[in-house]
């Protein structure tokens, strides 16, 4: 079953990625982080979705963009306002650092319940019905909120601390039905230096080439995977 | 369709967890491991497959066990040769410290193909037929290999290293069909203090109920999550 849905993409365009300051330089990592957003849009476009950049500055770029320079959370409830998403109008918000999101992981978003979701209660035996459910989310590792499927209009993020649990816990309040997505694709958001060995690892779009490119491999010398730089 | 098949849980039983020696004591330790270990048993059978632990030291537990000292590897490898493993009889190698791992993350090692997993040659469009592949990779997070099935008995582990870029090595050699399983809670194994904070978060067995009796909560006062112990 294919579902499309508007796919909303969050873009700091200015200062992206600071926790990789130590590595990176600021031109560097505005490039990666550009590159990143490559591969997150093709993921989407590839399965089967619109995606539409929310970004705090124009981008030279051939995409569907919102330009709003409030802090996230602020301007993706702006979003879900203007949106009203319903079981029948879906709308998703993806992080822009996923850049081991491949289709196949992006299309789990919009699976059938039970096909490869777990329900919150972890209930192992009793698969879940085929009903989508009102809220479906991805954690990111260090409880992050990597990826979120709307079909609830009342639903507003709160993307500060844990996030996964305050949105596990908005949806208690609202007594939506909700779904989590079990993928490390999803759940691993490029943010620090020990994290681009998971893309050094495991991606194989834009993201990847540029650090291959900017000369990082792999390090396993001191028995840990860590990254060196040429 | 549901799939039955041996699960072989490698089981460090005297020193273990040894990254986690500035958080808990050696008693503390085994006793943590000990709570992991019953969470992934219990995962694996309520899954529909039979556990049997390879420990290094024969355990005080109901459970079919296979003691053998040698390194992981060496010990692993000896019950693949053993077993010889084919289509018709798989052989899985789960490891114990996978403490978020559930019975439906344990069952996405078994399914078809084309339902859930990801070809290793990153083909978005494309879905891979039904039939199993010779050997299912589910990566861990810092390039480990945290679940393996095998379906050749020519396959020989490697876990050195980033070993998941060796064991796709191993099979590009032996010219093994591969698929990868991807899923954050097979992915999690819990080896650093920062580990905890995922099993805080997303755990719901017998190893997080310990972590919190420990006194272990979530802290997000830094901005990162991390943990603190009362």
């Amino acid at each position: 079953m294919s579902v499309s849905l508007q796919v909303v993409v969050p873009f700091a365009a200015e200062r992206p990625k600071t926790r990789l300051g130590g590595v990176l330089s600021a031109a560097e990592r505005r490039a990666f982080a550009d590159a990143m957003l490559t591969d997150v849009l093709a993921a989407v476009e590839t399965a089967g979705h619109e995606p539409t950049v929310l970004t705090t500055a124009a981008l030279d770029r051939s995409v569907s963009q919102i330009v709003d320079e409030r802090p996230l959370g602020t301007a993706v409830d702006a979003v879900v306002t203007d949106a009203t998403p319903t079981h029948d109008r879906p709308l998703a918000v993806v992080m822009a650092d996923l850049a081991l999101a491949t289709p196949t992981a992006i299309r789990r978003l919009t699976e059938p319940s039970g096909q490869t979701g777990e329900r919150l209660d972890g209930q192992p035996g009793e698969r879940p019905t085929d009903d989508p459910a009102d809220l479906v989310f991805a954690p990111g590792l260090g409880g992050g909120t990597n990826a979120i499927v709307v079909r609830d209009p009342r639903f507003r993020t709160d993307y500060h601390g844990a996030s996964i649990t305050d949105h596990r816990q908005v949806a208690t309040e609202l007594n939506a039905t909700t779904r989590e997505v079990d993928s490390r694709r999803l759940a691993t958001d490029i943010d620090t230096p020990s994290d681009l060995a998971e893309l050094l690892l495991h991606g194989e779009g834009a993201a990847h080439d540029w650090l291959v490119d900017a000369g990082f491999e792999l390090d396993t010398a001191d028995g840990r995977v860590g990254v060196t730089r040429e």
